[in-house]
């Protein structure tokens, strides 16, 4: 005998994103052989599918989290997981033309344990092979059917992503005090633009394929944004606190690049002479250590987890506010759980 | 007394590109100032406004070729020039973010006698203004009412335009000689991709938002693909024969650099021993005036400009076979006429 629907446990995060994987991974493949040859090969390498040179590989690839977004946003909307899969593709390729340049502009030669594209194939390459797959991003959505609504969207999210990179990269030429410092609402928008605005551009447009009416796909946007800044919050505390076995980041390696993360700000914004004694061992060469002990005594720790817990009830809320098919809205749930709850 | 209309001198290519520059300026400074301030002064910067810092100034900026057929193709569909703007205003954007990452994978540190974007900002925020403008160009169009439909004939010239640029940067890396050569109809198609797709597409989506029936689309595209490949052949000849106080380019320039243009790749594939011993001295260290001269009497300067007469043709031949508006038709073949025949 079968047991009943509601007899079967849901499924946990991975598995949701194995499942959409899987659902994409066909379409993604076919879109990425539409590139040039060597674009293609740079794009397969960016994805775990190959090595230098072409030869298959099945390296780690990235969790998948925006594709997932995508496809659940469109069945969240009452629609099949398939007809989410043009955005799906679309969003897993701008996120990969995003790496692309962003190490190039940070400088980063490694990625999940292999050299970035640019230390691999060369700078000028991977700027070329981002801009091959941002062109196919936008193509892939404007041939769907349906899809021509969603290029709005999709070049909205982009100028955002570019904004929030663009003061990232600004942050980091401002001083920890004065009144040049980076308030915290700077930072919120920097996160916002930088990691919220993809992901929920990635649910929205799955609703959008799916057929939801528009406050549907305003509030999986919200949604996605809110998840975006707690993502980077929860991150921002990894990168100070983390352990590295778990995290595959250097200890403290945050601090020693000197990026101004939420905790930081946060501490260097708390009142009492916490905040000076912090700003003075920042701008000199003191230890990391004494660093991130000092941020956890001005609260910097607790500030960011708590502002994290504010995005999290904002996307629950935002999710709450609109009809949702209950199945998708619960993967959705496990899927936030997943990504900001992780190893806290 | 008033002079008829038909008594009026037809405007000159340089009138017709004033004309559609000051069409299309004031949208375009709009379009630029949604960017994030840093994103757009480097634009400003491109596009000859500012200085680096922003101080107003008046440089060299394009001529605004595309900006122009993106106006014309409007207007030839029977359209007022204003239905072309947001089509110009894409393609300008489009064409300046390819002008800043070209210069960072060609490694050039001048552009219109000031240094590229890179040397000036830095190659980080120079890949970032490139994304900045490509997202706000296919934002610009996505957003105009019957815009949304030429989202794909951008997103697609985009991909030709990535894909020739990739051949580009491979053909140097290729022998002269040998099955491993460059063939000229791997040129012709490097250079349509290169040149030709984003020429093609102004025109085409020029007619796009002036309602022009798919087969005007088709052709003005068409026409603008051969004008590319026609420009790109002259500007070959004027590479390797060019008087440099004209262009502005160093004597020999495309040679020193050894570049695999079309009169060096027909001398080679030339028969008779010519082609041999020009192989042997581009092999060599010889001076590149030698070069030069085993080209021309190889016949690769001719073959280069009978080449671009042919594309030249295909142009006239593309307008001559859909109806278009006399006098915008008029405008499109002055401007060939000036793109193809300067300095010949």
């Amino acid at each position: 005998m079968t047991a009943l629907p509601s007899a079967v446990a849901a499924p946990t995060a991975p598995q949701v994103l194995d499942r959409c994987r899987a659902l994409v991974r066909p379409a993604l493949v076919k879109s990425v052989e539409r590139l040039h040859p060597w674009m293609g090969e740079m794009a397969a390498y960016s994805f775990g599918w190959c090595e230098v040179g072409g030869a298959p590989v099945a390296a780690p690839g990235g969790k998948g989290v925006r594709q997932a977004l995508a496809v659940l946003g469109a069945e969240a909307a009452g629609a099949p997981g398939r007809a989410g899969v043009a955005a799906a593709v679309a969003v897993e390729l701008v996120h990969t033309f995003s790496l692309l340049h962003d190490d190039i502009m940070d400088g980063d030669s490694t990625r999940r344990r292999r050299p970035t594209v640019w230390k691999a194939y060369g700078t000028g390459p991977a700027v070329l092979a981002g801009d091959a797959l941002f062109a196919l991003a936008v193509e892939t959505l404007a041939e769907t059917p349906g899809g021509a609504g969603g290029v709005r969207l999709l070049s909205s999210a982009l100028g955002d992503l570019v904004h929030g990179q663009a003061d990232d990269l600004l942050f980091a030429a401002r001083p920890w005090t004065g009144p040049e410092r980076v308030r915290l609402h700077e930072y919120r928008a920097m996160a916002e633009g930088k990691t919220g605005a993809l992901l929920g551009c990635a649910a929205a447009l799955g609703a959008v394929l799916g057929g939801a009416p528009p406050p549907t796909v305003t509030a999986l946007d919200r949604a996605g944004r809110h998840l975006g800044i707690a993502f980077q919050l929860v991150d921002d505390v990894l990168g100070i606190w983390g352990d590295p076995a778990v995290t595959g980041k250097p200890v403290h390696g945050d601090l020693r690049e000197r990026k101004k993360t939420f905790p930081v700000l946060a501490a260097l914004s708390s009142p009492g002479p916490g905040a000076r004694h912090l700003a003075t061992v920042l701008e000199s060469d003191a230890e990391p250590a004494v660093a991130a002990e000092l941020i956890e005594d001005a609260g910097g720790r607790t500030a960011a987890l708590d502002e994290a817990r504010r995005h999290t009830a904002a996307v629950e809320t935002a999710l709450a506010a609109v009809p949702l098919e209950a199945g998708p809205a619960n993967d959705l749930r496990s899927l936030l759980d997943f990504l900001v709850r992780r190893d806290l």
